[in-house]
């Protein structure tokens, strides 16, 4: 069995623990190459006892092994772990589809807690431009709670790229500077938009809105934080945005 | 020097790096009993410069040791810690001011975003419903970004204990319960209120409101997520109440 610690640069990944194989065999089990199980569990529980099962339905080599949670570093309570192809996705380019982007994002707690709150608010397609943190790597599949796979994911090398391959669409840029408009003041004519926002410590460039023609936003703060988290100041946008309609 | 790293019991604890330092000086420079600096720097830097300068000022000792930032863990880039004394806090029970009160969260990370957010839009008094994680755990300081110096927080054995003390309050409790009044429904009358949040993994009980006279309130989510992170359903939940009036 042939197996090592997952690298960015692999084309599968993996996601640890019942609740997120269980979420992967409900949107993709096309993708699903191998599930590890742990061998000679006394109690199984309903919930692994219906999965086991279902992955049996679709036909997928269920291997008990221990060496595979050793040496892809799983914790002692998680149970089963599903090796998976990443998807090959695009976004949706449609007028009708709004976009999350994000420049730069940098903690995976973060990017799985923003794929969270953007299927939890129907943003169904998230781009991402490089460098960034990987959003197949394990942390961040566990931090998005499974929400990763009912995602079209895309990275881009830049903001230019990702304006090019989507035309006229209207850019809100959520700057930490207090002259924008603030986010209670603004709202979409229609779903042919994008939410922007940047990397965890810098935030977006001055200068982003001139170069893209991006509208600026800002949050309404106090002076006594130095700015909200980048996944908190992303839900609220997207919570915001969707149900002012 | 006697060191030991941080526990609970302690009535003392650490912040790590210059920002946190920084922080606590202006916010609390009584509480500070000593600071500990990484010996031998080739370059301080400007922001270090200024924080050993204001330390000096306000009297406070400062030691010049390795040996406290292996005892404590701190990571290699974190020059700077400061031992302080945790503050005797009780929330202020005005009627003009609203609190956040937490039921029994277990994340340290995600305590410490709800307080960034809390300072962030104007809720100064957090009250925890025990059992709970530390609120001055180093992890619970660090997520906070040092917002817990301008927070009052207090813990309470139960929700009881905590009404009995602040009474005739209302209380809006955030339930997982799609049947419940939805928050773009709701508008507290004035600032004599509390927003309510449960653990992490069970949320709040279903009897809750039942049993402490709170108005149940439900933030709408695609049925593809299981829920919200509990800082981000916390932090919409104050943007949108701070924002409506």
């Amino acid at each position: 069995m042939k197996l090592s610690r997952y690298k960015r640069e692999y084309n599968y990944s993996y996601a640890f623990g019942a609740t997120l194989v269980l979420e992967l065999i409900k949107t993709h089990p096309e993708l699903i190459t191998r599930v590890f199980l742990r061998p000679n569990l006394e109690k199984q529980g309903d919930k692994l006892t219906e999965i086991i099962s279902s992955l049996r339905q679709n036909g997928i080599n269920i291997i008990e092994t221990t060496k595979a949670f050793n040496v892809l570093g799983a914790k002692e309570n998680c149970l089963l772990i599903a090796e998976f192809n990443k998807p090959q996705n695009s976004i949706d380019c449609d007028k009708g589809t709004p976009h999350v982007v994000l420049v730069n994002p940098s903690d995976a707690g973060n990017l799985g807690t923003i794929m969270r709150s953007a299927v939890a608010f129907g943003y169904e397609n998230i781009a991402i431009i490089s460098p960034s943190v990987d959003p197949y790597d394990p942390k961040t599949i566990r931090a998005s709670m499974g929400a990763i796979f009912h995602l079209n994911i895309a990275s881009f090398s830049s903001i230019k790229e990702y304006q090019n391959s989507n035309l006229a669409r209207q850019l809100y840029a959520f700057m930490l500077n207090s002259t924008a408009q603030t986010l209670s003041e603004v709202l979409p004519n229609n779903n042919h938009y994008s939410i922007v926002f940047g990397n965890e410590a810098s935030g977006l460039p001055t200068n982003f809105c001139n170069e893209t023609g991006a509208k600026a936003i800002y949050i309404p703060q106090s002076p006594n934080v130095d700015s909200l988290n980048l996944s908190v100041a992303a839900s609220i946008a997207m919570y915001t945005f969707s149900h002012k309609k």
